[in-house]
């Protein structure tokens, strides 16, 4: 049997990894080292995979705008985060598997690890989002943004300020 | 009553809330809305609070150096992931308390938002740092990077690489 034949079988026992992909030996899912709050949802124009940009360089040049949700107990939270300014934004990539180690994304020619890539396919499936804001509403917990690569209604985990002493790389 | 009474009482009914400060209605830290696995630790100079640096910026300036031990399963996913990039860590800041609203910190005039800051105190404790690696051992796990800003031991959550396209802020 060749190369060929043996990735056929592979296929067949694991039918959603792609040849060159390879998996955790456990499933990152059913861990329990640690617990989340979310603390607010994505508003985003992509309803499913096919539309949602790739990255935030996509999301930036679909020019459709995107929006926060926060919820109410978080708000006061927002107070001196200031219109105009860059975030971070983590998100809980809700509808991604854990358990790939190796992965050979649709575009590329050769596979790559996990920790090589941006794939929201991860052990923890954190997605960091760099946007600028638009609006902050600390009433309503409101805060639109210039774009952003994720479904609709992804939970929020976090949003930090971007820092240009800390967050750029140096080559001191 | 004076307002530096008001304040005094609330210091005695929670005693390390500082002037200024204010709490969650709840604390996040019982929440349980999705579960982490951790992939590893970081090794750091910094073994308690008063010497660990603030941030990156002044942990890059101590030039002490760094790594992460990765656990054996998130080995593999290490592939193509190249010495002397950049990268950013995603880290469980496991000594942090979780139920701070507004937040004064110790250099500041006048208190912030949670999220108008880099404080490690947050709903969810994730620790964002940007750092470059200095070697990477796929066998071992090791990861030799230039300075981290966390405590020796603190759990890890990610490994992302930096992409100036999606990771820099662009005015247009």
């Amino acid at each position: 049997m060749g190369h060929a034949g043996i990735l056929c079988l592979m296929s067949l026992e694991k039918p959603s990894i792609r040849p060159g992909e390879t998996t955790l030996s456990f499933d990152a899912g059913t861990a329990d080292d640690a617990r989340l709050v979310f603390i607010g949802r994505v508003r985003s124009p992509w309803s499913n995979r096919a539309e949602c940009p790739k990255n935030m360089r996509l999301a930036r040049e679909a020019k459709q705008g995107a929006s926060i949700e926060l919820f109410e107990p978080f708000r006061a939270a927002l107070q001196s985060l200031e219109t105009g300014r860059f975030v971070h934004l983590l998100t809980w990539l809700h509808q991604s598997r854990r358990d790939l180690a190796v992965q050979m994304p649709r575009s590329a020619q050769s596979p790559s690890g996990t920790f090589a890539l941006r794939s929201p396919v991860r052990p923890n499936p954190i997605g960091l989002h760099l946007v600028r804001l638009r609006d902050v509403d600390m009433e309503t917990g409101r805060l639109a943004i210039d774009a952003v690569d994720v479904l609709d209604g992804t939970p929020l985990l976090d949003i930090k300020p971007y820092f240009e002493s800390v967050d750029r790389p140096s080559e001191a």
